[in-house]
């Protein structure tokens, strides 16, 4: 077999066998294949598609790439979720106790931020002492124990994946769907959970900008999850604003806690309780998503919630009575409100997630390059949403949360420019556009 | 500016501006931009292609890349041709003698056989004692005072062509019309000549199989030519036979020496007729082709072409006797009759030229790769070409020269097969499918 010859053969559109897709792989993961083939393919792929078989065929063998994990010493159903990623997205950190609370165990390989959206894990580590490096039997330990641990990936988990990411990042391929799909589905599919639920999101601060888009990714990943044997839900929610309404890693925290209280905001909680419903779904729980919902809101009620955090955060070298005083938690020294635009009252008719992602990571908040150095404090808080009325021009829209003046004005701006004000009242949007269930 | 862009753009169907092309190529020939990026640049063009001032930018860009030779100290006009190549195409060593003769400077640098077509550098070679790595003073001296010399590429012209395609070979990127004419037209350009005169073969033994293809080429190339400020022509001529009735380089000296002595194949002499015509037109000599073919058969029919080839071979270090004595030439110790399949009298309907210069390759007289050594002895003399009756079966259609017993009985089955003969008489196919003038 020759790399050439599959070049050759995607680019004149023909399908490529399971056979010939794993030695592809193998070889460009173990250096035999050169990036510059490699990268002739991906635009090939780019322009050719691939079909269902050959994503899930592309899927398994970057699964098979590196070592899998292997959850089976914890009892019960281990269901993962992921995000394909967002501005304000703390669904994780809210969802998690929630479901280690009603018996589903929590597992969490998760993410460092990158460009506009921010990763769970650099959000976590707000708590001062509070480590994401967990060696292997100490992640498995603290899911048994605590019910649910979120460490940074440690094993060599889908390291095709990793050099596959990489050139796609310098040459124009990231986009292309079956590509994005095997790329995010072998590392769930490595990390060893029995049932995977997506929330896959779609608006200006979203990967997927289209909503068709983004059912199409939903669709095919759902397809390489059950084709691989997993139970696998996905959730199509709307990322055109930014989710809930604090953007920045301490100030996100401090939100997810005040969800957990019982005082989240609404389209938070709306995604919350979706995602977690199809997690006590594929966990076997129930399959009545009312019922679902009462159990979690139950648990919120309850201080259940909010004490599981705490116990977690306490598990891996936090100090949990933080998540009981959250006041505790350092946030940035300037905090300046940001107002409408002059003669703009009326309605809130966008909030551009992207912008105001973006002015997040202007104030240090997040990192352009993976190497970058993050400010955990700084960051933007919403004081209205899409549909809210500004009634008077001193009424803030938001706060903007900095530690150097000259950003803190230019994050203002930038919040400022990134509302679009109407004078017609605007509906609420929806919070989740639907479900890929069974 | 950055590559990722311009990979992006190209890939989303945008055209590049001369600019953006400059850049590329620039920052490609000096090790800025990766093979990778320029990989899935150049498979982003095979699905996106390029307009024709986008050609013309990237032959003017890669021209420029190196050195460009100076040919102003030779008077007259000087006219470069050069050939897609094929099977038996000894023209150039048939053509130069005579231009040479009637006035028209010859001053050629030329390649190496690859594959299953030959180089008129390798065949050169048959002379004990000629070379063909000429400085450049050297080079321009024999034009000078002998009005021909044939060099292999010694400066550093076009050296982004050269990194192109070699990472086009490997990257199934090579088949694509603009890149394809800008990799020989950056080259022409920049050996300095005053015009260009193309040989765009078609058939099963050339790089354009397909007729439509050779026309849109010889077309891109002529467009090339004449937007760098070139007078150029371009014939179309047919390659699904070999050329002539010689394959194999000393073989086809032989055949040279013999149409220069006015005994050549009617097919050879065609194309070079129809060639010269088109360089005598580029020179200034005559616009009429019959008058230029007048002017051709007279030098051959008066000796000077044979004269002046011979001065040319012992102007490169050759011994020019063995040009009036080719007997001289060392030929394969195995000369070997090839009959027709059993019953297969008739005519012959097809050759398939990929097969004979396949054979050839397979003798020892082509290098499957560029380090290859060659053994120059061995080839094909066809007895029979298409149209041609046989009339026994103990008649030749052709004779094997080999220096292996096995290998010449390998060739000898593939010539055999190359050939298809029908009951039917056939007519003798054109040579020459048309010419682009002005």
């Amino acid at each position: 077999m020759r790399m050439y010859d599959l070049i050759q053969e995607k680019k004149e559109g023909r399908v490529l066998s399971k056979e010939e897709i794993s030695y592809m792989i193998q070889n460009y993961t173990n250096g035999t294949i050169p990036d510059y083939q490699m990268a002739a393919m991906l635009m090939a792929i780019c322009f050719q598609g691939m079909t269902q078989e050959e994503t899930l065929d592309l899927t398994l063998a970057m699964r098979d790439s590196g070592d899998t994990l292997d959850l089976s010493e914890i009892p019960g159903i281990k269901v993962d979720k992921h995000s394909t990623g967002g501005v304000g997205d703390k669904t994780s950190l809210v969802l998690s106790p929630i479901l280690a609370e009603l018996g589903v165990p929590v597992a969490k390989m998760s993410g460092r931020g990158l460009g506009h959206t921010g990763g769970t894990i650099d959000k976590l580590e707000c708590f001062p002492g509070l480590s994401t490096s967990l060696g292997e039997k100490q992640f498995l330990e603290n899911v048994r124990t605590v019910g649910m641990a979120i460490a940074g990936q440690t094993a060599n988990l889908a390291p095709a994946d990793k050099k596959l990411y990489a050139l796609r990042d310098v040459t124009a391929t990231v986009a292309q769907p079956s590509l994005i799909a095997a790329s995010i589905m072998s590392k769930k599919l490595a990390s060893g959970s029995d049932a995977i639920v997506l929330d896959v999101k779609t608006g200006n601060g979203a990967f997927m900008q289209k909503y068709e888009d983004a059912v199409q990714l939903a669709q095919t990943m759902v397809s390489i999850g059950r084709g691989a044997g997993k139970t696998t839900y996905a959730a199509i929610t709307n990322m055109s604003q930014p989710l809930g309404r604090a953007v920045g890693n301490t100030l996100e925290v401090l939100e997810a806690i005040q969800a957990l209280q019982g005082d989240g905001p609404e389209d938070l909680l709306e995604v919350v309780y979706t995602l977690g419903s199809l997690m006590l779904r594929a966990a076997g729980k129930t399959c009545d998503a009312k019922e679902a919902r009462a159990m979690m809101e139950q648990v919120i009620a309850s201080g259940r919630a909010v004490d599981r955090f705490a116990k977690f955060v306490e598990a891996q070298g936090g100090d949990g009575r933080q998540v009981l005083h959250p006041e505790t938690l350092a946030v940035a020294e300037i905090k300046k409100p940001v107002y409408a635009k002059t003669g703009c009252m009326g309605y809130v008719k966008e909030i551009q997630a992207l912008d105001i992602g973006t002015a997040c990571m202007k104030l240090g908040g997040g990192r352009l390059t993976k190497e970058a150095a993050i400010d955990l404090s700084v960051g933007i808080v919403l004081e209205k949403k899409v549909g809210d009325q500004i009634c008077a021009q001193d009424e803030p829209i938001a706060y903007v949360y900095a530690n150097d003046r000259e950003r803190c004005d230019e994050a203002c701006l930038a919040v400022q420019n990134a509302f679009t004000v109407t004078d017609q009242p605007v509906e609420k949007p929806r919070c989740v556009y639907g479900c890929i269930v069974d």
